[in-house]
């Protein structure tokens, strides 16, 4: 058995979450999301709504500047580097911890570009059209359908922002990942089969591969 | 048995068609590629050199204006139409046709854009990593290892241009395919695998909605 892990970035609403969620399940391995935030606040003594909230923080061209308040001082306060890049970096260290320790999901955190370079690691992006993402965002959510339209947008907007930052690529563009879909167009379930389908053809073929 | 149809976009050396003619020939079903650029040439009376090469010709600025040379006069050319226009919706009715007689995969001749809105269609794009798309290309075209990357890279820039020209939506965006998939990360098997089996699920699934 190889220690295959599996990043998946998503669009807000997409379903990305559920995807990875019924994915990690039906493979039965871990799948990180939030732990990862309350270990990246472990680490790093920041707290854990400064760390989630990185990407709307990423739209400001100030964000590397201001201080957080209310954050108790973080451990590498003193060495000059801005608390934003504290954040990424201890959440870096997190991500490349978890995925030493075994297969697993990840959610959302940049982690396909933490982890590039890792052999091993299947890169995921979910996607869907404006309508499909408004009625799970809904429905999921609780967003009010007058404002969806535009939190959707906004939400996607910072993660473009934030992972244009951290990787100079553009969000979404397909030849950043080994893997996109669209969970509007093939639905939920589909998108759990075509990645749980290649998770074990991968796995043996590794399997093949070493006698 | 449903009529889906399967169009395949991709990088010029990733072993798009490869993967089409793989797919259609595990699928029992056919793959148009040439089929497609012959029976335009039949429709328009232009060459079929001229509709091969409408994707170097979109990087022109002048190529809606410049005629063809060598080429017959067209059916439409009376009408005021661009020639390269007139191949584009002839090639467009071509595809439309051949998609109406049932179950097939398209590689390439923006098929994707061209049955957007039709139910049934998977639109998938492949794409890889330069240094795959130069060995595959050294491999299977003959291209010279000096000039490869060069080459694949115009190409590239043509299709991108040609694409934008006609869609106004940016090539490789992983927002205008239900479907991507790296050739290189995945291989080429994995990505026959990969569509065969969504094809194969959404049979399914269309059989057991109808009852």
């Amino acid at each position: 058995m190889s220690n295959y892990i599996i990043s998946i970035s998503r669009e807000f609403g997409s379903g990305g979450r559920l995807i990875g969620k019924r994915l990690a399940a039906q493979l039965g391995i871990p799948c990180y999301d939030r732990t990862i935030i309350q270990k990246t606040s472990e680490k790093s003594g920041l707290s854990p709504d400064f760390i989630a909230r990185a990407e709307e923080r990423a739209r400001s061209r100030f964000h590397l500047s201001i201080a957080p308040v209310g954050v108790g001082v973080p451990a590498m306060a003193h060495q000059g580097v801005p608390v934003s890049h504290q954040a990424f970096f201890a959440q870096a260290e997190v991500i490349r911890e978890l995925a030493g320790e075994g297969p697993c999901v990840i959610v959302g955190r940049c982690a396909d570009c933490v982890l590039a370079g890792k052999a091993d690691t299947l890169n995921v992006f979910i996607h869907s059209e404006m309508s499909f993402k408004i009625e799970r965002s809904i429905a999921e959510h609780g967003l009010e359908r007058e404002k969806a339209a535009s939190i959707l947008a906004r939400r996607d907007k910072a993660r473009a922002h934030h992972y244009r930052f951290y990787t100079d690529q553009r969000w979404g563009d397909a030849r950043n990942y080994d893997l996109c879909l669209d969970s509007g167009a093939l639905g939920v379930e589909n998108c759990v089969a075509v990645i749980a389908g290649l998770y074990e053809r991968f796995n043996r073929q590794t399997a093949a591969a070493m006698g």
